[in-house]
């Protein structure tokens, strides 16, 4: 199989970047196109771009010519890291002409027909593309979206639980500065120093999840029943968020249980074999002072959530820590995984699923 | 009045150079004796201990010669920032010498007939060196002790409340490095990190509080009947720790009724007056990404509590973030401010509080 | 004498907050005017600047309303931290009007008839006023220039050595990221990291410091007779600037005679008794790994420059660290410094130096 | 071929720990032993060391019995990373007994029969075994160093460069704190600070280079004929050590050809093949603010210099700066890389270069 092309939209940002950090050996995406605003459009990446991550952009997106927002895009699929005023029209739009559009931006999560995809999870949302090409006319075009990076260790700790019926999750995030974008957090605002206080991110934690966990059921997804309280702070952290949480259950399990479900948690079928998927999907820690940032957020190529200290709760019934990487599995890399389960299922137009099983 | 002396044990660590740098000039108390373990003993204490505070040490301390632990202690008042095993006897032993001990040290915090002192709550509580002085056969001394630094920001908070009937208290802190002394945390283990745990705090801060904001009745305190549910960080910042908090109460109170009580806070008529009182006890901000750590922590000449973000909480009644210097309101200024108290109550020999009214 | 009311032009950025920080309780001014770009303009004080230090903008420029660029200035004295493309004409066009400028902008520090006051040093470069205002016509107008923030640990280091011929000076700065005001530094380029690189520092640090510590003669400063090679980097600090330096000398003084020269340099005739003069204007320390930028900013309140590590340089003759607070000494301090000696100099118009005997 | 069993000497320690990441996939060298303090004797590694790398241990070491210092010890080649006191007899005793000894410790560096091997500059000067052999005694062991970490991006920038003369160089470091190893530097000492020294650091840097590009002229190396002076800081950075270097030559060549000296550098034949040899040795970079430490230390796997900023110096000739990791190039992979050196030219005893060549 010849790889497919990839557009990143918002290439130059710092998510943008991850995207084409992490595409470099992908065996099946190849970035042939990077848009981005007028300031940058126009210019070979290297310049327009100020890469923020390790060394420097892989050399053949480097000279790619970065193109402006209202270009043309050819390729299938679009990865989309764009600002959410921009998203909320040029996705849909994009969507429209005919483009699988993977995005991380939050415009269009809580929109009905829009599945928050973290497919090891939910993969059986994707269902809802029929449910957008049938409703807005699209044919070959489609629209999912990754969910926020905050919500991502915590949900992903809930999904092996859902089956003793979460009622309560009360979430306290410690958020890495790259979840704010390049140039985001000033060092003044940041260093010796902890900002309590996201905007528009609690907001997004105490929904998404109930959205991500839900079930299609006909044309929507019926939330999960669980009410969510979330605190979220930013902290002098370069990447990945830690999020220290407490949950309470309709059929409390015992902490010997839930260890053993997160341990065997292999998530949905539909993710076996996609090149991102999650190797495993979770590590339970034993480490009294794991799982920690710095030293857990590479796990799996920064795919894997890592949870620890387990133990009863005082309030609710249990309380544990937990820690995803904010720009792989929280953002770019989920919304990479979201782009293979669109292809592997067979929503590419011209990419059947039979030609995948050839790869 | 001439000055009292006072000797600091454990004078060479963090929080003894805490005790130093603030009873520069105290207009009560000159630091007349400095002990240390047998390594710094004998020398003078500039050379000895190596100053982790800003500039240098106070010129007279400076060429105060270290004393060993066994050494006999001149001074009435004792400042104790002990390790616990040492404090554990060395401190009862002071005691019943003849000294008011007032000690930073967790070792006898849970002993009932000690009081954990923060007196602008709870002044009254010293009334438990009454009882230990009968109980233990002391003549002139005595024992109390300063709360746990994590504690203080949520007891703090909680004090103007506890009317309405706090039912739980949810809390997540993200602390100093400072807390642990020094040499203490790795930089090795903290920059670009956070660590989820700190040996022994979760413990302290779901008891502690329970003790200081309970009852004197008769010869013991009848703790507070509150749960609480504690998660220790530790964050890459040099001073104070930021609790993020959530309580419940029996009579919910509304958003404005407790910023009301917070700001209106002027707490016990026996600590007006006092060098160290907290003036103001709290300080409400409605700035929305504050109390921050760097930008707060020096409120009140580091005595202040700083709290903001009130709002509800999806799962207990209300959520906050309260911030209080480690070092200054959650140790030294504390454990200074409670020998004051003992001096202004007429508990140390030979120092009436008369002698106090011509200061 | 009442106070002497003084506008602050670039007021709500990180130097404009300094300025007005320091001159809270000033006992000869007051903050009358605060003056920002568009944006800000209209508003309350409090409301159009994100503070960026401490706690909270004192609460009389707190309520003042920010005026635009364009406003009329009535304030006799201006301070300035606008940026350079700005302060090119309007600093200029303000004495011009009869104002008496003290900038901290680097726009003007090199023109012939503009002298870069660190009074200390060079108090009598004050003269180039005089010149100034029979070239340019000005009556009761002035501008005078602070340093740039990283020559100030070299320039005040090398003022007492210049009387052995100093004929070069190496420098490598380490300089904090207040330095580079607000937002400033992206926290994800110096969290865990070094960037060593200032765009136009090093030229900076080349040429100013010879016309500091040059010679007024006639109308203008003859250039001291030095070769400067500077290295500038940007290091994970908050406030003051660290150099690493090394000079060779026609005389080769020994290093007691250095320390000598140092401690015992009193500066200037005429900055003694000026509220801001520096006191001491050195301190060296014999403490092995001092000064540190934490531990040292704060010394004379933040006027103060600690040198320490005097040794023989294999290549040079010697070499030593010196750390200077680069937004109060080497920014908003130096600069209110700079007024006070104009107007004790009686460059400001209605305002005699008789008065000041008066204070 | 299979692997050769190798020991780590103090393989709890930081640079331990290096040794045995570098080592999980190593085609030549499996970690048969682990080796340190009495305190780790005894109990599985993962158990005995404290893990301050990214993930955890690597399963198959993991679960080996830490071994005391006076085990005896089976391995033909001994990796060590010693503290400087025990080296200084241990290593010479493991030589004696046959072992090859490739030693990151100090102790031994200057003595004149001990190669300070960077094989990519220095390979021939491995020649000194056959010194130490004859002179000691020793039959089929032998003892190698490991530079300084500082001198490493020094003398790598140098060495394509003295064809020309170099005379002088000056060199300011800004060092990271895990160079100082585990738990090293106290968070309160860096944590918004810069520490402007390093005991012994600046001694090392001033010596040992000259001595790595000395001439091997008999039974001992030639020094270099160059004068360095050294000024050593350690900044808040996790990884990786910058160097701001000034040179002056002999024969000056332009700042092209320097950059074409260094990019074109190929180092050492004996190199060639070898697995830990880095790859390009140097990369010079165009981009105005770099290399910096967190986003170039793991060019080339660790091992490649990066070099920027190449511009003329006001004194001596040329400045720049330079940038190696400290506990890859500039400790556990040099060190490694020494042994696959002395393995590959038949100094191993019972595996021949000839075995090598099958591989």
């Amino acid at each position: 199989m010849s790889k497919i092309y990839v557009a990143i939209l918002g290439a130059t940002g710092a998510v943008g970047q991850r995207f084409i950090q992490l595409l470099e050996h992908h065996p099946w995406f190849r970035v042939a196109e990077v848009v981005a605003s007028d300031r940058s459009a126009g210019k070979p990446y290297a310049e327009a771009a100020r890469w923020v991550l390790h060394g420097q952009p892989p050399s053949d997106v480097a000279n790619l010519m970065v193109k402006p927002l209202d270009a043309a895009i050819e390729s299938p699929i679009v990865l989309s890291a764009l600002p959410g005023e921009i998203a909320k029209t040029l996705e849909l739009e994009l969507a429209a002409r005919g483009h699988v559009v993977s995005s991380n931006t939050s415009s269009h999560r809580m929109a009905p027909d829009v599945p928050i995809l973290i497919p090891d999870l939910n993969a059986d949302h994707v269902g809802l593309v029929d449910v957008q090409r049938q409703k807005r006319g699209w044919t070959s075009g489609a629209l999912v979206t990754m969910s926020n990076c905050t919500s991502v260790p915590l949900v992903v700790a809930m999904a092996p639980l859902v089956k003793y019926g979460i009622q309560k999750a009360n979430v306290v995030s410690m958020q890495a500065i790259s979840g704010a974008g390049y140039p985001g957090v000033a060092s003044l605002d940041i260093l010796d120093n902890v900002v309590p206080y996201i905007g528009g991110e609690e907001e997004k934690v105490e929904i998404e999840p109930r959205k991500m966990l839900g079930k299609l059921a006909g044309d929507e997804i019926a939330l999960l029943d669980t009410v969510i309280s979330a605190s979220c702070n930013r902290v002098p952290v370069i990447d990945s968020h830690l999020v220290v949480a407490s949950l309470s259950f309709e059929h409390v399990p015992s902490l010997d249980q839930i260890k053993a479900d997160w341990e065997r948690y292999t998530g949905h079928d539909l993710v076996r074999g996609l090149p991102s998927a999650p190797n495993p999907i979770i590590t339970y820690t034993e480490t009294a002072d794991r799982p920690q940032p710095r030293r857990d957020r590479e796990a799996g190529a920064g795919m894997t959530t890592t949870i620890g200290r387990l133990r009863p709760c005082p309030i609710l019934d249990v309380k544990f820590v937990a820690l995803s990487h904010n720009t792989i599995r929280g953002a770019a890399g989920g919304a990479i995984l979201n782009a293979e389960l669109l292809l592997a299922q067979g929503y590419v137009q011209g990419v059947g699923s039979v030609a995948l099983a050839a790869n």
